[in-house]
């Protein structure tokens, strides 16, 4: 299956840093124009489910060793080196304006492409939420 | 960018019923053969993050009408119509049978392609959890 960007992440990380420094900045994600009016009534959301492509990830890896010795299957981590090099991380919710979301939590270099936002929490006080 | 299936999901639904009643049963999720290997040490797991694709869904809506008659953008939705058509959900992890998992709460129909598995809560007892 093919998918394309519907946006891209602008942020002062070039390239993977510390986890800890670069869950604590701001980033921001800029949807396409294309794309902007599927973002009415976000900012009415307090938390993000971001969905991204690990585009610096060139191969995977089905086991990788872990600090303690052992050996891990992918699909039992959140490495970056998968099959579907697939990122999803829950970010919070700053500021909209326009196609500009400001977010912080986002552990994603500068540049990535983005496939897809969902609301993580609820949106609007109705069942459906 | 170019994903292929990981899996498929093994389902008593054909086709998308009632949400709060595919939660409930349970599913499965067969891992192709050649990505077995990955799965080492996902017994440990206590929960899974799905990522799915939307097969039966075929075109996608950026503004979709909400019961309440305002409309909403698919970005602040969980609507299967997206633009790129990916499905996460957090299951509860039940058995675990060499390529087959055995699964509580997954909303997808037999023979939804999954495109990744990723621990949701932690695995392990270690910093990295």
């Amino acid at each position: 299956m093919e998918y394309a960007p519907i946006g891209v992440v602008r942020s002062r990380f070039r390239k993977p840093a510390d986890h800890e420094k670069m869950l604590s900045y701001k980033s921001k994600i800029v949807v396409a124009e294309e794309y902007a009016e599927g973002l009415q009534g976000i900012e009415k959301c307090d938390h993000l489910m971001v969905t991204f492509h690990f585009h610096l990830s060139d191969e995977y890896r089905l086991v990788a060793p872990r600090r303690d010795g052992n050996v891990r299957g992918v699909f039992a981590s959140r490495s970056p080196h998968r099959p579907n090099p697939l990122g999803i991380t829950t970010v919070e919710l700053l500021d909209v304006q326009g196609r500009h979301l400001t977010v912080r939590g986002l552990d994603a270099v500068d540049g990535t492409p983005v496939l897809d936002i969902k609301p993580h929490a609820r949106c609007f006080d109705t069942p459906e939420g």
